[in-house]
């Protein structure tokens, strides 16, 4: 790839914008130029709308770029990453891709619609066969591909090696990194040396969208993982790195060391193909007793892989493991431009 | 009661037995008299044997009373609370037993044999029976009663109300204090904004202590209840209260207000005969969506209670909700000096 | 006294207000009985118009009582303590005191006016001789009386002691908890393992207040302390306390026992006349080197005690000292109720 | 340079070691061969003889090494760096040099000899021409050569632009990281949501190491700078980073343009040489008015430049500003790096 393609962020200002930002600095295909944002910061320079929010100091790339209002016309790049709040996501994802603009959104809004992708590139690829359906009964030229919650991700790809067993019935129990409340998000009343065991809506989005991303496309829509989710999601005060405990029941009886081999040689599409932002092993098993750590582990991998230790018989059901993950790039930003790489390498773009 | 019973704590400069001289300051039964410790404290004062690790200032009750050898002798009090780490308690606990002491232990040493009584004084006072057994066998004039692990007890707490229902399995999953580690405990260079997935035999000691202490007397032994238990432990960055997510699956079909009744009807001997320090209300259930909290809710009702919250259908098993209690009061000195209480009550000191 | 003072609260349901609504339980002298907050709240109960944010569950004696608007009005009491944001404070509490109310603030909107005490009972008693002027220039028939800023607060405890030996400069730099900027105040994601370096307006209010408390009564007016004072504010994530070094120099030679034979021989008029919320000894040192802390010490006395320690030479200026006091009690609710009791005493009310 | 230097770390397995073998990965110049620990690691490869503490997996590079014993023998290369403990660093860095190794050393014990360099290679290369002294009358083939305390650095880097003015008198109060006490080092129960207002001997070798860095070297010897300097050490809890308020008074009137200016333009050898581990800009001032953050901006510059802002006039000295470095980059090894790369390009290794 010679040249690299332009690319532009609904919703550049706030903290999810941010981290698109800071993920997409140097992207070797990706060359973000455009920044979409409200009203009240269009034409402004970045660097003046932003309340920079992320260590260091905001990116040179973009600090001048002059922000636009997000809405369709020239200069628009046809590849957009939303970051835009649930509140206002739906009218402009529809409205861009309407338009015939390629919408990669990380907005919870779109996800559970029948005919999008939610999309994991290790894991259902050919979800993206879900695009002609929705473009067919939409009129759009364009198109809207998502990427799943934070939390959900985690458990998903630490599940996904556990497909070919049959996935019967997940019991999960988060603790969530503040980080995945955006910005100003938790008062540190709440959180300092406390845990809050309630996230709204987290735990129904866990079961829903576990269901959907393990489902099955079959002809023109998905056929949901008939399997029981059972989520409780607390915040705990850990900057950046979800972690969580799963108990899962399998159909097909499993020895502890095929559930380990199976995590081992976990590969995916991403890891074929060599995408620029798709770690080696996406799936990465510990061996000390007590890891995975958010603090200590998050920034490995450059936060894309999934981290999973102590892996043990379930006396309920039939296993047990911790897993881990970086919830702002894993779990947003970086698996929404992992999505558009695989998009890009299938000739979706 | 006219005349106050002397009382010692054997293991009283560590951070348990600082937290029995706190806990016991003014108590209405017992005199705290004696201060047993190591060879390197005996001899000293006890403002002088101990660096006081709590909060405020060292209890002048106790401060100047001179700290004696954990051995059977002249002046030690029949009644004695055991603080001792479980590297010497077998034996010094054993020895006062012998030596005709009724020794009310927090250490774990004996927890888990058949003819010892793991005490919950509102679930299991029968299993004081247990003692007629221990004396007879071991040809002892004294006894020895334990109390439970610090995550087991909060949780055995808020399933007592449902054992009605037929508890079959359980699956939990803790977030639990650092001061449940003792001093110095838990490094903060391993906590700090971390969570660490892994508490050495905690897991562990959750299943049997649970199927013990929700288990049967019958005639001279405990049987265990028929449950499985599943326990994944974690550390998170909270000062006091073990919080945790329990899911549940019963042999009677009971809807969801049955068992809230269950729960807010709950009561036991200490509530019925008033024990000085039992909580009018074993189990409190909250209402806001995001309670209990360690943090905001582990100082109430003198840190006795357990606190239960999100009471809601589990689509894997059949409830699920998060309890959190006082790890180092319900969870250690609180709970055997409730113990104590109980046997005063039942004339068994 | 055998019948309490009916008080009010203005700002009844914000953080300020809920620590003045868990500080008067059970006063002795006061009783609660009127609640004030903004039109949005006005017509609820409490309990509804409240999201209770301090520990435990919302108080019961005033959980049912009907929230007014803060306006004069018949049912108002005559003494009212304002927890009101500065944003709305200047007219509601002018509007009140000219109604002939007794208004005890804890804003800062009044603090630095001429002809308004800035009160601290211990240090200042005189300066409530400004009321008569105050009366006399604004025409009212009721008055306005202020407590300092919660850091300003701890430090002149700790300093009036010496102010026998001349304060001529101080440098002061405060490690501020989370609970002094109200709620939902800091976000986490600012503060959690952070230090942030900067509180605004903090600085100036140390150095401006401080000279007018420790400043005399001079027939009509305050003449403020010549002394400099530089302060650096730093938020720190600690819940509750204030903690501070502070290096002072001083006209007169003193030696190190007489400085601490000043702190420690320090008394005030709360303490002579036994006021109801006075701690016994309001500057208490600590022999401890690494004492006080905040999480540790902040709840002794009931949170109305500095609490000062490691006094040693300075070698820039004379000598420096850690001092570390309870921000929302000594510092909010706990020193206005304080100024209330002391103008009770003096029958000022 | 073609073929990079071998060099060893002393007391490898620890956290400072442990620091070290990260900091030193992929150097330009120096290939880490030996690693050096007690008797108890001798014999075992480096992934046995050690927990990693720090983030991520331990570094595949070292391993596979086996550990060897700290004393002269074959295979030991010339230079060393020491991460020794204060308790043992005396006797095995003098038998070193006296072996003819060059000691790097982090450790605290030769750093205030009067014959030995406490280098900070931006700020005084030329007291390396201690070493000459120091070989004469030790009869030393080898060399010792040390870096400052991880608090003390932080603020000498700050200080060192405003040198040319003349520095009289230092006030300066400490928010510092647990990292540098080490592992286990603070214990969460001290430290969670918490400041320790004392941490031993730091407010002594701030005070002391200060006069030593920023004095002159004359024939053989270093003057002191004549100022005064005192130094308030607290713990809080945050993870990497020492801030520090700092107040100062200059013997020359110098505006707040001309300080700022000062430290803006300050560079020194390391910079005008291009070593491998200097920062572009070894002082970097940060214009927003909440930073420094230690959460935030530790990481940047590799850890190694040192973040200053809030500059401003002190009512009781003349200036003051924030400070906030890398404790156990810039404070540690990496300063310790640094040295021996001042060394090689001066020809002095």
């Amino acid at each position: 790839m010679n040249e690299r393609i332009p690319v532009g962020v609904l919703g550049a200002t706030g903290m999810v914008g941010q981290e698109f930002v800071s993920f997409l600095r140097d992207h070797p295909w990706f060359d973000l130029t455009w920044l979409g944002a409200s009203d009240r910061s269009a034409g402004k320079r970045y660097r003046e709308a932003t309340t920079w929010r992320l260590g260091g100091a905001i990116p040179a790339y973009v600090a001048d770029i002059v922000v636009s209002e997000c809405k369709p016309g020239d200069g628009v790049p046809k590849l957009l990453f939303s970051a835009m709040d649930a509140g206002v996501a739906t009218d402009i994802e529809r409205a861009m891709a309407g338009a015939g603009h390629t919408v990669v959104s990380n907005s919870r809004n779109h996800r559970m619609e029948d005919d999008v992708p939610l999309l994991v590139p290790e894991i259902n690829p050919d979800h993206l066969r879900l695009v002609r359906e929705q473009r067919r009964k939409r009129g759009w030229s364009g198109q809207i591909v998502t990427n799943p919650n934070c939390s959900t991700i985690v458990m998903v790809m630490a599940l996904a090696p556990l497909k070919q067993f049959g996935i019967r019935k997940i019991i999960v129990t988060t603790m969530q990194a503040i980080s995945g409340a955006g910005y100003p998000g938790v008062a540190s009343m709440d959180i300092n040396a406390n845990v809050i065991p309630y996230i709204g809506m987290e735990e129904e989005k866990m079961q829903s969208e576990t269901q959907k991303i393990l489902g099955d496309f079959a002809t023109t829509k998905i056929q949901p993982l008939a399997a029981a989710v059972s989520a409780s999601c607390n915040r705990v005060p850990v900057v950046d790195g979800h972690t969580m405990a799963v108990s899962v029941e399998l159909e097909k009886k499993a020895t502890e060391a095929e559930i380990l081999g199976a995590i081992l040689g976990f590969r995916g599409i991403p890891q074929q193909k060599g995408l620029p932002s798709a770690p080696p092993c996406p799936v990465i098993y510990m061996e000390e007793p007590d890891r995975p750590q958010p603090r200590r582990d998050v920034e490995r991998e450059n936060g894309m892989a999934v981290f999973v230790g102590r892996l043990r018989k379930c006396p309920v059901l039939d296993y047990k493991f911790i897993a881990m993950g970086h919830n702002t790039v894993r779990g947003a930003a970086g698996a929404a431009v992992l999505n558009a790489e695989l998009m890009q390498a299938e000739g979706l773009l």
